[in-house]
């Protein structure tokens, strides 16, 4: 982990610069691309690359248990959970179609999940534990396990970048991981746990209440130090969280760049960002979350999300759909024509 | 024109609910695909199809020039209109490159550009005028001819729907076009010139006021008439404009979606709604503007957008990549596995 984070350094403003100049001379009024013009100069500076390419696409969809679930602060029971991670296996949730249509492939992690699988093809098993512990009650996981998740999605983001993956997005499946998500944006936004909780796949407002009281509790029972990212996810986090900060931070460290999905996923992304700010530089936030406690986080991590649809899935669906946006801004900054190219007049006249 | 706007009919409501019933059912907690949903719902409502597909889509891309860039009021020269359409010819701008990520064609109308193309290939000839005449100077076309330029809309819609498209997206190009769209904007939003006029292409400060007071003389001179959206085409539009109003019109009439690109396909739209509001049913914004009118004229036809990525290019880059998200609305509805198929529990327990 320590080695990973090392490696980690900020992106160059010249080729920020360098890509600005061509995005300039491309037949259109200056800036009139928007943000797909901002996608492309990050993309360029990530890379450090004037040409590069997102051929290849992974979408990994970490999934973990929440023992913090006996609480009753979720609408679904936690056999969801691996119920889900076997139709993200068959190719029918969500992420699968989202993932097809951006030409991403899903990459199924069981680093948690309280159920024994077997051996079930498609299935990356890097199961760290069955379950987290419930915060409720004491730590969700050992400072060691947590670490362990960590160095999980680190080795996962290695590995793709090594099979010459050029773009990850995070995906989260974990019935109860709205809960361990609004505690982390809660100890390090540093806002009270009622204004970054809101209802996941759809409690009631009664079990809302209990909710926010439960995080409460837990942040007082197990004191998790702010200033340490790694005591926050091991106290009140859970296994998939970890992932996602471990692949994040494999992602800076390979210079590829990864786009956080909605409110869990940038719990995993505020968790890397608190170990090293300069993963910033290398993440596109996918898109603004229904969840209240989502923009609290992407203000503190300093990100603006490409879409707001009012989505609330999880999995990494978020994701996928920004590829598609991303993947516009690249393409735009390569294959349009330059006002010379195409015998455009490019001299404003007002 | 008559006939085409009577064939106009709303969307059912029972087609909305059978989609809801469907999305229900799929594995995913109801409601948390937000706005991809909805997408979903009014496309079987549109096609009255259970099954829509979108597998053929076209962005009609109208161009024509103006007699009011006499007035200094763009950016740009408006030698650059038939500049750009061949660089749409060529596949090199912005448009074309959007249009092949969405997996769009693109037909380039030449509707009324000041420019003689002679035969190219590619381009559809249309040209119902050698651009309008000056607003400033008396009404920018006769009755007749904005009525052929949405009649050549309809026209087009029809065969591209006969042809087996399945979606439209409209576009424009037209060196001046914000200065009548702002026109149509302030006197069907009944909004002063002032609140819905924006910096085009880049204009500068002086030369927005200079714009701003030629819309206004225009509109005092040529006095269109807030109920008459032909007669507010005729005097203060342009052909562009009439051609995109007449491909929303024909689109609703063959139960098509459009949708419908940023400042001038929405002042085009608009044109459309004054004519028949049930069009209103049949368009998808494709995004939010930079151009200061553009909101004002989403909230008369009651449309939110779907993305918002500070774009002000127009051509139909944003209905492009709209279509992209449109499609994603489609195949989750489609395609992904239903609670009973996935063996998923979707029983809410809170």
């Amino acid at each position: 982990m320590k080695d990973t984070i090392g490696k980690i350094s900020p992106v160059k403003e010249e080729f920020i610069e360098k890509a600005q100049k061509r995005l300039d001379n491309l037949t259109k009024p200056p800036g009139s691309l928007g943000r797909l013009e901002e996608i492309a100069r990050r993309l360029v500076a990530i890379t450090e690359n004037m040409m590069p390419s997102l051929d290849k696409k992974a979408v990994f969809t970490f999934a973990g248990d929440h023992g913090v679930t006996e609480e009753g602060i979720s609408a679904y029971p936690k056999e969801v959970t691996p119920q889900m991670v076997l139709n993200f296996l068959r190719g029918g949730a969500g992420i699968n179609v989202l993932a097809r249509h951006a030409g991403a492939d899903v990459v199924v992690v069981d680093i948690g999940v309280d159920y024994d699988f077997g051996d079930v093809p498609g299935l990356l098993d890097m199961k760290v534990m069955r379950g987290t512990k419930n915060m409720a009650k004491g730590p969700a996981m050992t400072r060691d396990e947590a670490i362990k998740c960590v160095e999980t999605g680190i080795e996962i983001a290695n590995g793709y970048a090594k099979k010459g993956y050029k773009i990850f997005g995070t995906g989260d499946m974990g019935i109860g991981n709205t809960t361990p998500s609004s505690a982390i944006a809660a100890v390090l936004t540093g806002k009270p746990a009622s204004e970054v909780t809101g209802r996941g796949t759809g409690i009631s407002a009664e079990s809302l209440g209990k909710k926010v009281a439960v995080i409460e509790a837990a942040i007082k029972l197990n004191r998790p130090d702010p200033g340490d990212a790694v005591d926050v996810l091991a106290k009140i986090g859970g296994t998939e969280i970890g992932g996602i900060a471990g692949v994040i931070l494999g992602a800076a460290s390979n210079r590829v760049p990864v786009v956080i999905d909605g409110f869990i996923s940038t719990a995993g992304a505020l968790i890397a960002y608190c170990m090293e700010p300069k993963t910033k530089d290398y993440m596109f936030a996918a898109h603004n979350s229904v969840e209240i406690g989502h923009k609290a986080m992407l203000e503190k991590i300093g990100l603006k999300p490409i879409l707001d649809l009012d989505m609330r899935l999880g999995e990494g669906t978020g994701a996928a759909l920004a590829m598609h946006i991303i993947e516009a801004g690249l393409k735009i900054y390569k294959e349009m024509a330059t006002f010379g190219e195409a015998g455009v007049t490019d001299e404003i006249i007002n």
